[in-house]
């Protein structure tokens, strides 16, 4: 198992992250913090004569990275009610990569990986996530990546994911079982 | 009724613009386009000792004019079965204008205000457009808003929203019954 | 197209029955009352060395009636939040049909069908009856039926769907675009 | 705590009793099984002169055992993506005992209940239980009970439920942390 973390969170060390590393503890895993990267939102061109342009900035070399893995965990404070806007501009990006000539094999290699779900949020995660989790499986089912587990952890102010021993718990076990 | 339609699409008389200005006709209202406009991630510095930092954005002229109305229209198309990333982005914000001490009635003015929300998507959005309904009535639940309706319609090509006669149908009727 | 309607509530000329009225008006369909019937609830023996034993009450004779037709409209009052019990036990059910050597094309015949639901309750219905929805299309994805379209409406005391002007609308489109 | 466990399946020891069990070591708890009693489908007579009919079944003995408990376990197999007939035949019921002289405080005492769901199915329950998950919060939220915590298991044929060692592993803490 080869796996990418991608964190959508704006904090350092914020509750996700730390939820997060409960569940990578002793996997060798490469982290990509969205928040360190220019990533535009998509332009839809889908259906432009000339089709999408060349976009300067760090997206493709976050795909890059994350083509080299099977296993995926994406790792997101729940904002509003769903994931980051910075983690939704790098996954609507995707439908550029899909036509993209220099991702030929975009589709099938996202198709073969693995993904799990992380995010906590500080008002009722376990219910007022579950939009987000219902989000990401149809997001996952389009794309025919293997949506193989999720957490949903409860923490507002710095630490607090610290007092939700259940979710602690369930990420110890996550990449486990 | 003071009405400001927020489109967060990306695309030039989109499927989603064509099937808002069905749902705005005869009404007098100001159209935001989100594209048109700089808007900056959140950072989220809600516990940090100093607090959020001024942005250098279009973000704080938007939320100008968008509260000089009192009916709010959410239009978006559906990317990845949700909201764009650009209007996430635009949501996410609020958490910084909650604490802004030049909006010190934000959350007031909110909670003053009606929402409908217009989303358009190319894979079964009667269904897959689901958790994004449940997510803005967790949104417009948090700020105070009044959740007053939505329509879910059917478009991918360029126009294909034309033959989704029901949503038309809907959309019609939306504001005026 | 060939209609059954099956009636889950237990009111006569409810809500639900004066909406699913105007959506049919004009059809030949063929009502099935479920509260006229006596339907067993499921017993479940999937995985008993005898299988499932024989039931005797009503619910062989309204799968018969069934099968005749092509469309079949679900259409229930929303009982705390979900359909009705007695639809619960007509569909919980299926799952012995689906193994009794008396319908054995059960399956197949099941498949070729298209389905609508129509569904009507008293507190906020277009948000609290999403996952009511959700759980159907889940159902007919299961069973291989086309979920066609919904209706959602509200009321409460007898009549009250009238003033839903929207919903009665909307039922009046749903089998004719 | 005093606790009742409401368990909804059909079968002995099925694998949803199996994960309760797990999640009630340990602890005293009062067993009903709702296949061992008579419960009727609740007849609507909310707006009839006359009100609600005496019912004679099981009914109101259960109601009277639940009241003496402040946790209630809802313990239900999966069936067609959504708790059994009979117990959604036993919750329906509830708005009879809402307005039922016999039982005068009852919207008191349920609303200082806590509340506990337990959930096994066989395809996919992670995902495709969560509308019965919402549909639990909507149903704890209107009679003001406080819903503290889920567990979703999967199992089909009998005893598979010990397959899933995360769900037992999360049953173990439900009500522990």
């Amino acid at each position: 198992m080869s796996i990418a973390v991608i964190y959508g969170g704006t904090r350092e060390n914020g509750n996700t992250e730390i939820l997060t590393e409960h569940a990578i503890k002793g996997f060798q895993v490469e982290r990509i913090y969205l928040k360190d990267f220019n990533i535009l939102p998509i332009e839809d061109l889908r259906h432009d004569q000339e089709g999408f342009k060349e976009v300067h900035d760090n997206y493709n070399s976050i795909i890059k990275r994350l083509l080299t893995h099977d296993t995926i965990i994406f790792s997101t404070p729940i904002y509003w009610f769903g994931m980051t806007g910075q983690m939704k501009n790098f996954i609507d990006r995707w439908s550029q990569t899909f036509r993209d000539s220099k991702f030929p094999n975009f589709k099938n290699q996202m198709s073969s990986k693995s993904a799990f779900l992380i995010a906590v949020g500080g008002d009722n995660p376990q219910i007022k996530g579950l939009p987000l989790i219902q989000q990401f499986q149809y997001i996952f089912d389009f794309a025919g990546i293997s949506f193989e587990g999720y957490v949903l952890g409860e923490g507002n102010k710095p630490g607090e994911i610290l007092n939700d021993k259940k979710a602690l718990h369930f990420a110890n076990k996550l990449l486990n079982d």
